[in-house]
């Protein structure tokens, strides 16, 4: 062939700002799929077709900050999946948030899994802040959705403690292979909140005021009504409960 | 004073085993309560009133090796925590598990929180796996009160995700300065922890199962019947929901 590979075009081609966004993407795409470990300097060169020193001379901190920087792209594009507007049934909102939130697990399997799990020498606490960053913004969301601020210590706590079950059930859900399926997740996992909210407003009348204004913007064939209607046998013998061995009347 | 101190005198006396056992004894009482960075092996050796070349002697891999036995030892005590005979009411048991967890969150405070949240350079895959062998002798612990083996996915799916929640409440706690009480968030993962068995019972036969052999168990005047007597007009409105604008009958 005597036309160049697009690569070597390119290579000649690109502006500052197209050649690194190009290294960043070649990045992005070798650290969502394997463990910071196994990506080495020579990975990104070769699949962003342009030399080692090439990549050196826009991150000139290598690997390490080509992971940070990716990273912090990744978590821009995460944080961006939160945004949902505040109209509609609210069990409704957070199933297209988990939707998306759980397309982008499944895109970046191994990375993510690598980045949660800790014990990388690619996770220091730059990267730390960057993940906290995320959860802080998931948080935010949510609380957003659940009432106006300033919202109370077992709000907020309920909301964080949610968002953390929801990345181990990801690490989970990666570990077994992607099951159950993604539908199926979303839905156990936004069961999880109506139940934790639920829960919760029994001893808090913050959390119960939330509930309450939420219950009122739902679908009676909708989440909400369908899990109250499932659970009602089993809230209905529990609220029945005598000792055991006592009789019932 | 012309008796010599204490460690003055136990730097003569003690055997191998002991020595070690008083260097590991300082090096956990200080990893409790100040992040491995803020450790030195000066201050083991201060804190155990032995020279930095005797502790070298019984570590040679310095602060190192001392922090991941210190974290092993830590560790072990941590998985006794969990055991629980299975008699009684099951909540009752679990509330007594979170009573001896939360006092040993409350006695290894800051180094609790720096294994767990990452980003320092004491924590490797070795710590790591340490922190994942405790994760998992909980979620055995608590799986085999569920029910005998083998359990299910959403059953396991459910147990491991209340765990890594209630792992961040303990995080939020410990940055809230401890609040709330012990007894006030024990109570209220005790009820997450229902609340969540309970969804999931909706959806998955093995749970259900195994709901309703737990609830055989428990005192009327218990957590789970107080809890679902809460809830029962919240359930009562979700159940008899319509869709807003639609009047009731």
């Amino acid at each position: 062939m005597t036309t160049p590979a697009p690569a070597a075009r390119a290579y000649r081609r690109l502006s500052v700002e197209e050649r690194r966004t190009q290294l960043l993407a070649a990045a992005l795409r070798l650290f969502a799929h394997q463990p910071p470990e196994d990506v080495s300097l020579d990975d990104v060169a070769e699949a962003a077709g342009v030399s080692r020193p090439l990549v050196y001379r826009y991150f000139p901190g290598g690997k390490q900050q080509l992971y940070e920087t990716a990273l912090r792209s990744a978590a821009d594009e995460l944080e961006r999946c939160f945004n949902e507007p505040p109209s509609g049934p609210p069990t409704e909102r957070l199933a297209r948030v988990l939707d998306r939130y759980l397309a982008f697990v499944d895109g970046h399997d191994a990375g993510f899994s690598a980045l949660l799990r800790g014990g990388s020498v690619a996770v220091t606490s730059r990267t730390t802040t960057i993940v906290d960053g995320v959860r802080r913004a998931a948080a935010d969301e949510i609380l957003a959705h659940l009432g106006p601020e300033p919202h109370g210590a077992r709000l907020r706590m309920l909301v964080r403690t949610w968002i953390a079950a929801v990345e181990a059930a990801s690490l989970i859900w990666l570990d077994e292979e992607k099951r159950p399926s993604v539908p199926e997740l979303r839905d156990w996992l936004v069961d999880h909140l109506i139940a934790l909210l639920a829960a919760s407003a029994a001893g808090d009348a913050e959390t119960a005021r939330a509930v309450r204004g939420l219950l009122a913007l739902e679908h009676g064939d909708g989440r909400v009504g369908r899990l109250a209607r499932a659970l009602a046998p089993l809230t209905e013998e529990a609220s029945r409960l005598r000792s055991p061995g006592v009789g019932r009347p």
